[in-house]
């Protein structure tokens, strides 16, 4: 009897113990970012309700990744988790729907990235794959790649069990208007010419951008990010962009990740993702500061874009040089922030 | 007759000053180095003929790179010509002599980075350019984009006038044995299974790795790098490698020029070439230390291969951590040296 009553008391002290560690835990480390695309996002082209919907999509993303880390759920499962919500909805140019290329296709890349062990799973112009991002996370883990492209990465996808879908499931109305639109005007015309007025095109969505991401940080003190695209619309030529490309659009270690938006032929030459981590971790420069020198070089070049960086402390920084970036954060304290505009 | 006489030794005075600064800037900065793949190379697998045909392939790989230089021609005209050499030998996992991938095809990546600019070029997964190299330097000049994938990449090319070429081109019996070979013995392998015996399926050529790669310091002080790979036997999946990938198997910037060769997913986990040049800005570690620190990771990590790395000051580091790397260099004074296994 007395041995029992006292197991019962050891069970009752652990229980709280793994309780008072676990919610320790979860107030001060657990972190968690997101972005939906930076580019020419104008409050004044934006209706209240559409403003609404990006808010609410945004929000859902950031509830359901967070949920995942206080369920002691790892970093990738939480980065996973909210991008899909984001592939998901139409708004953005991932998943449902991504943009058209020149063919009237959509074109879908994604990558992901796990800080803890630097392994990184990535897939390049699938058409079929209802979650680009689910795909990149099977490549990484059951397969001896990292990346696979076209035909190839469906057959592998379709093989694991990645769900997949006809391609018509990626059609939507405004994307599709946006490729008939840029056709009408100049069928050479890829969403990368920057000399157009942006502004005519984007009335509703952002066809340039819009690329979405997500970094996190575990109750294990793990990092993970991943990002997931459509591309450009009217895109030629096979053109692969920053997303799939680990370094360029996506990465993470043990310090930092980082998930980028932009002009993705400027973060692939710059190397963005990775030159935050290396800032990090060869100058001791802080996340804030490493992320701007990125943006600011990217700037020089002549590109543009935003991107989100999560430190091992927990700090983000989120900057862009864009008229907006969809963004949002879940901070240490559990509390949900999103913003579209810059600030002014 | 006075002022002609003067005119005349005026010439004559410049053309001398022309000549001197010439020279000079051609012995004191111009430098080139080659790799053909790093693997299981061992002298006691390799006949004496066999040897000196990769000799002289390498020879006059150096001489037709060097000779762009001395002709006062750009790094990236240097690069270019080096690996087009290498490509045209059956005796390089690169253009004709390419690995065939699990359904019997060769399929071609290739990446060129102009370390002035940071413009950048790639194209992977394509089977009917000649040159994969030229394409990717027609992508980074000639179009707006970085990296294109598959028929995409070839119809860019095909419209830019590069050569196109039936896919028998690259059909050779080594490399088509090797597949038979591989396939007899396991058709799930591909020739990233390390467990095997490498040794055995290395007797003539080494079908694991096999890339070629250039960097080039040029006669005003510019880099340049250049990658081209047929990639993996029995690969499947649309599988990509870090040769396409600017920053993992490739990069040039203004302080240091990389190519690399190796199992290439760990190239693009660690953002191999980048993270040479980021130690070389960051931490101003010599070019030596820089490339041997990112081998070391590589290996802790489990992967294994080599890299080739040139600094502005014609600074050059060859590391790898295998049997062997079949490599070159013509340095500052014009001498050719070609080496294959590793020092004892």
């Amino acid at each position: 009897m007395i041995l029992r009553l006292i197991f019962i008391f050891s069970l009752f002290l652990l229980y709280n113990m793994h309780n008072k560690v676990f919610s320790q835990n979860n107030s001060d480390k657990i972190v968690l970012a997101i972005h939906g695309g930076a580019g020419t996002i104008l409050k004044k082209n934006m209706s209240d309700s559409l403003e609404q919907a990006y808010v609410a999509v945004l929000t859902r993303s950031l509830e359901v990744g967070y949920k995942q880390l206080k369920d002691g759920r790892t970093s990738i499962e939480a980065v996973e988790a909210s991008i899909r919500v984001m592939e998901d909805s139409p708004l953005f140019n991932a998943g449902k729907g991504a943009v058209f290329n020149n063919e009237g296709k959509n074109e879908l890349d994604a990558s992901i990235m796990d800080g803890k062990t630097l392994k990184a799973g990535a897939i390049a112009g699938v058409s079929t794959i209802r979650n680009p991002i689910v795909a990149a996370r099977t490549v990484m883990e059951r397969s001896e790649h990292v990346m696979m492209v076209g035909d190839g990465a469906e057959k592998f996808a379709e093989a694991q069990g990645v769900e997949i879908v006809a391609p018509s499931y990626f059609w939507t109305k405004p994307r599709w208007e946006a490729l008939q639109r840029i056709l009408e005007r100049d069928a050479d015309k890829t969403e990368l010419d920057h000399q157009a007025n942006a502004i005519e095109f984007a009335k509703i969505v952002d066809e340039k951008f819009g690329t979405v991401g997500c970094v996190a940080l575990d109750n294990y003190g793990n990092l993970a990010a991943g990002t997931s695209t459509g591309g450009m619309t009217n895109k030629k030529y096979g053109r692969i962009g920053d997303s799939p490309v680990i370094g360029a659009g996506n990465y993470a270690d043990s310090q930092v990740a980082v998930s980028c938006t932009g002009w993705g032929e400027f973060y692939i030459r710059t190397v963005a993702a990775y030159d935050v981590a290396a800032q990090i971790n060869y100058l001791s420069v802080g996340v804030e500061q490493a992320a701007k020198n990125v943006i600011n070089k990217i700037e020089e070049l002549g590109g543009n874009g935003g991107m989100i960086a999560l430190d091992k402390d927990g700090n983000v920084a989120m900057p862009f040089n864009t008229e907006g970036m969809y963004r949002g954060i879940v901070t240490a304290e559990g509390k949900i922030v999103v913003e579209i505009y810059a600030a002014d």
